[in-house]
Order: structure tokens, then C-alpha cells, then sequence
């Protein structure tokens, strides 16, 4: 049977995300690679009530649809960094971007829930800071946990970094706290340590925007030093 | 720092999905628990190619984004079968379908690709034949499978009910094939097994369509017996 297609329809956001990634290099490219990063989920009273989250706090991780909102084309292939950045795959192959729609899916660990407030902390998201939100959904293991499943790339985490800081970086990071109030030297740490950049990136200084700071970190032989953490201007 | 509300934008399905539940009763609560139910992803030619496809063969599973289309409401408050239809729970916390923006999320098992024809084989699926489609992304098992989320309710699959069939439904069933070339038989066991009725649902005669048959089946003492399968009218 020939199939019919549906129309387009319009989707609200639900509520937007307040995350320590204000900038995309450093946004891990999973949930989970960071568990440090803590962010925000500002539900919007206007569309959802505090009753909408009642139960909620039973569930150990939840699902956020959002959108990628900076992504502004949509690509047929995309090249993922995990493949070294040379071959091309289909993007409904890949969780790039820069997909139809612009749909994002990451699962995170659920942390404190303010009904008063309409807030959820999400821990261990990679969110850009301003991300709209489409949905919220309980984690249901049964359904959701395939351990299974398999695929031929992205099948581990690829390799970690190390990364060292100056005594001068490290200081500068004791001297702070992370947004959300956890260790900012872990937070610079493990967002690195999982190489944001590039595949085949090159050695040499890089910036990193993190929560209210500005890092500069050196890369050489797949290790990071940070040599200065300083507080954003104005 | 309060946050700014982003403004709603309009979301076009990618594709369709054909598949052998043509009402709401009968298909499956979550993902996964009819692995005989086969559907197909139809996708739009003038928004994906060909290309968008490439590699996706390599993914054993995949989510399917998608939109509940028959679900009209958004109710604040719900109550989840899973506990017996008797507790109001936060949208946010259930996947009930009448959720704000009406955003469906499953995961399946992906089965046949066929580039040309721009279809691709979904198993184990719970969608409505016409389900609107807005994504389709590939499962990452290192970052998408936890298995050690936990939930306060619908942490397993609820019992699954015993199904007999009648000598002359089983021959009918054996008559005719599931859609997708499977066994209709199991189509219809798995199916009912797993429960479809309402939290509280009564005894007596159900009657469920699906596919090209129309089938009605008796409920006693938690036990189905599979009465009579009939082609559709027409």
C-alpha cells in the first residue's frame, strides 16, 4: 500500500536547559561521557504544571527530547568523529546534528526536583546552554536498556585523555566551584579528558569556555595540560 | 539567571509507519514486548535520500521519534496501567501519549533496509498504523543501554496471560501469515499476552483487529482462549 504522508505541525517547547556549556566545543559528544556536568531544566509554567513532574523523583534517569537549536542545515551524510573523520555515513546513521528536524535524544541521571520552582537537574548531559526542550520521559529499564544491542562504530568510549594542570590552573580551579556547586578542576577534567575536538585534531593551545570561565588548555602527544583558568570578563 | 522561553517551530515527519495494529487496542504498552509485530518506516523522498541511509545496516537497534497522532489531549496528570489505574502520576513521569507536544519515543530492533525503496523494517514495535515519523537514530548501546536505572513502578514487564486458541481459530491463523511473513499465530499470542485491557480490564469477549484479521478471544480467570479469526470485510 502506497503510504500517505503526514503534515508538519508545530512543537512547543516544554521548558529550556541552563548547562555550563555555553559554547559547543567541549559539549561531550554523549550523555554520560561527563558526569560532572550538571545542568538545569527550566520548565516553562505557562505549558506544564508542577503537577506534570508528581512521581517523578522515582525514576533514577529520564530521557530529554530537545532540540539542537544552533544546528542550522540538515545534512544527507555527515562524517562521525568516530570513524577519524574520513568516512561518510548516512545521518539517520549517526546522532549528529545536523538530522531532519533537528531532534536531539540524550539520557541522563535525575537529580534534584524543585516542583515549586519547575526545575530538574539533569547530571551527565551534553547540552548547549539554552537548549529547548520537547519532552521529558521516564528511563524505563525494561524497554529502554537493550545491552545487546550492537553497532560497528561508537561500540566504547573512545580512548581518554590525560590531563594534567599547572599549579597555577589547579589553584585557580580550588579557588572556584563548578556550576551546581560540584569540583570545577573535576569538571575541566573530565570535559577534556574525552577530546572534544575534532577527529584528527591538532596539538596546541585550545579554549574552552566552561560554566563562568575561560580555560586555556595545551595539547601534545594526546595529553592535555591546562595552563589557566580565569573568570569571564564583564 | 531567569530563563528565556525559546519559541515554538514546526517539525515535519520524515516518514510513516505502516504497521498491523490499525486501532489503539492491542498494541503493546512498551516497545519490545510483541517481537512478532513488524512494521515498516516509509520515508519521504522529498525530505531524506537515499544517502541518509548509508550505514544504518551496521546498528542492530534503533529509536524511532515519533508522533502520537491519535492522542488529542495533553492531560498534566495520568494513571499508569502499571499501577493498576487507581494513582494519578505527572505526565513527565509516565509515557503516557497525552504528553505536551505529543512525542513518542521506541526503541526496536532493525530488521530489512532497502535504500530504493527508502523502507526500513522495524521489530518489536508498538506504533498505530499512519504514526507519524520525525526521527530515526541508531542505538548506542554504551551510551543509551543503563541498565542500572532503576523505577519505582514498571520496573518489569507486568505477567503475561496465558493464550489458547480454539481448534478452528488455530487453523484459521494457520491459514493465513502475519503481516511482514510471519506467524500469525504468534502475532496474536504475543499480543494478547501480554495484555491489552485496561488496568482492572473485565472478563468476557475482546475483540482486536489486526492486520488484515479481525480476531475475537474471551478473557477468564487471566487466561485467553483465542475464538474466532476472520479476514477483514472488504
Amino acid at each position: 500500500m502506497k503510504p500517505t504522508f503526514p503534515p508538519a505541525f508545530e512543537v512547543r517547547p516544554i521548558g529550556v536547559i541552563r548547562s555550563c556549556y555555553t559554547q559547543k566545543f567541549g559539549i561531550p559528544r554523549q550523555p554520560g561521557l561527563v558526569p560532572s556536568a550538571i545542568a538545569t531544566l527550566h520548565l516553562d509554567k505557562h505549558f506544564v504544571s508542577r503537577d506534570a513532574l508528581r512521581g517523578i523523583e522515582a525514576w533514577s534517569h529520564g530521557w530529554v527530547v530537545f532540540h539542537f537549536h544552533e544546528a542550522h542545515d540538515v545534512k544527507m551524510t555527515v562524517r562521525p568523529p568516530r570513524l577519524g573523520g574520513s568516512q561518510r555515513m548516512g545521518v539517520l546513521a549517526t546522532r549528529s546534528p545536523h538530522r531532519p528536524n533537528h531532534l536531539g535524544l540524550s539520557v541522563v541521571a535525575l537529580g534534584a526536583i524543585d516542583r515549586e520552582a519547575l526545575t530538574v537537574e539533569l547530571r551527565g548531559g551534553d547540552f548547549l546552554d539554552g537548549t529547548p526542550v520537547m519532552d521529558l520521559k521516564p528511563y524505563v529499564p525494561y524497554a529502554d536498556s537493550v545491552p545487546d544491542a550492537t553497532g560497528a562504530w561508537a561500540d566504547s568510549s573512545r580512548g581518554r585523555a590525560a590531563v594534567t594542570f599547572t599549579e597555577e590552573a589547579r589553584a585557580a580551579c580550588e579557588a572556584r566551584e563548578a556550576p551546581g556547586g560540584g569540583s570545577l578542576a573535576e569538571l575541566v577534567a573530565e570535559t577534556l579528558s574525552q577530546d572534544p575536538r575534532r577527529a584528527k585534531g591538532r596539538s596546541g593551545s585550545y579554549f574552552l569556555r566552561i560554566g563562568n570561565v575561560d580555560v586555556v588548555a595545551r595539547m601534545d602527544d594526546d595529553a592535555w595540560t591546562v595552563e589557566s583558568v580565569v573568570d569571564l570578563e564583564g
